[in-house]
């Protein structure tokens, strides 16, 4: 069975770009794949170092959605980084042999560091934050990496991690220590929020995982339209739609040739397509919630999954430390 | 009972300067403190990553050096760096608070830079090896670190970590986790190799602690002197000569002031004079060196005792990281 890893920062609460992006997929691969999903809290760290109040609760926060998107621990590791003290060791050895110029030119790196403002992100940790990932990455000897498109150059960095490490110390008979992961590039449909705008946390534009019935129709009641559609008589086009993109992710096939159908000829108006488009939403969360709310209620539960992955993410992590250190010669 | 740490990079068998610029006075100070005394393999990688094969036995010829020295382990805890994984989580929390600039800034990172040649030292290890040193020692929590005036700065940096991390996360009741550490400055006697210039292993000027007599006496022999006293009847200065030097470290005062007699009238040659020296620095390495004859006959004996240097530095550096990852509200 080939081998997945992937990882999310513990943002808090997740929202439906999160689940789109990545754990809707993460929940297919864990029947094809031997699966490791963690929660990257020692990357939180990078940003957020000046106030470390919310790492844990969000941690917390995190764990819970992915049990409830249907991440089953039968059939995957599920773990918080900072329990694994392994990925700090191979991240230390990895310095190492890291020219500073491929972490300086990773292409987060300036865009972050302009992006984020309010924060001062000229750290030591900031700029080998990528580097963290490629020990995070390479210590589970993966065969793929799921991730969207924004992560490919951190992959791609991972890749040329493993070939330097694997360069300087092969292993037994010549072999690859670290062998290459490939990308796997999560399928991401355009996923607006609420104002038209990509959903992210950033923009305050989301629907959480947790979000009750209300809540997502109270949301989505005011969610921008085709901006061409002015009046109730004025047909409109869904390919143009903030709330036709929603249809496309959520709805059946069926509700989307009645919106289709509807909107182009201007039969429904606004008003009852996103009434659609909240029955839709509100039936994919429906099944997370009520896993959800089931882990929510039993903690202990929660503790056990976790330090069960803690485990087993340590068993894998510490099999390729004892071929990490042999082949580098120390520790 | 105060607390000293300190350590040495596994740079192979030590030489004289090393015993005069830092384990002499180790030996003195486990009396006085309870003492940590690690060998920093990690560090060597900083500039040896390319080839790794002389850590591991450069390793075992310090240790071996530090028990004939007299490093003794009923009263110092002696241990391998690598062994103490806390050190590379602690580095790895220290990288998130401390701006890039403030490693760019010490000293020896450009010094090094372009005194080391033929090595690429542009890495992100290179940059960050003094951020180790600072987990090096802080985790101990130690009140000293004896070091030697070329090392003050990185003492100087860690206390500035040590102030950042207080002020970021501070323990229980608003205490201090990682008081800063206070420099105990080694005297450090003017030390000349062979070759009259400072002894060092790069200059291949240095007589070892494990140099037999003869060797000790032979590598003495052309050992430059007072360059004005050109003849056999030319009076000399014991204070302009390399091996004067030689004699005010390890001869007896008596010796001493035959030297000075000697040479200032011309009533002795350089040769004699030499072999003066000769007997003052056998008489320093015989006991170290049938000390360490004892440990490398039993080499088991070597084996327990960094393994149980191994468990106590372990003990003490999790006892810290327990209080630094409830203050970070992480791991």
């Amino acid at each position: 069975m080939k081998r997945v890893l992937s990882g999310m920062r513990p943002t808090g609460k997740l929202h439906l770009g999160n689940y789109m992006g990545a754990l809707h997929n993460w929940v297919r691969l864990q029947h094809e794949y031997e699966c490791y999903f963690f929660i990257a809290d020692w990357h939180a760290l990078t940003t957020d170092y000046a106030d470390t109040s919310q790492i844990r609760p969000n941690t917390r926060e995190v764990i819970l959605d992915f049990l409830g998107a249907g991440l089953d621990p039968a059939h995957s590791v599920l773990f918080v980084q900072s329990d694994i003290k392994q990925h700090a060791e191979l991240h230390l050895l990895f310095s190492m042999i890291t020219p500073l110029g491929w972490l300086e030119r990773v292409p987060t790196y300036k865009e972050q560091q302009e992006n984020i403002t309010g924060k001062d992100l000229s750290t030591y940790g900031f700029l080998g934050y990528p580097l963290l990932q490629s020990a995070d990455i390479l210590i589970y000897q993966p065969d793929f990496v799921p991730v969207g498109q924004d992560q490919v150059a951190h992959v791609e960095l991972t890749r040329e991690v493993a070939r330097r490490f694997n360069q300087f110390y092969p292993g037994a008979q010549g072999s690859e220590i670290l062998p290459e992961p490939q990308v796997l590039l999560t399928p991401s449909p355009k996923l607006p929020g609420t104002d038209g705008r990509k959903m992210s946390k950033s923009y305050g534009n989301t629907i959480l995982l947790t979000d009750p019935e209300p809540v997502v129709r109270q949301k989505l009641k005011p969610m921008v339209t085709d901006p061409a559609r002015v009046r109730r008589t004025d047909p409109g086009n869904p390919d143009v739609c903030p709330v036709g993109d929603l249809h496309k992710v959520f709805s059946s096939q069926e509700t989307l040739a009645k919106v289709y159908d509807g909107c182009t000829t201007a039969s429904i108006g606004c008003i009852e397509c996103k009434g659609w488009v909240a029955d839709s939403v509100v039936k994919v969360l429906q099944p997370i919630q009520e896993r959800r709310a089931g882990y929510e209620a039993n903690p202990k539960k929660v503790d056990e999954i976790l330090e069960d992955g803690k485990q087993r993410a340590t068993t894998r992590a510490e099999q390729t430390m004892v071929e990490v250190r042999s082949a580098v010669g120390i520790g």
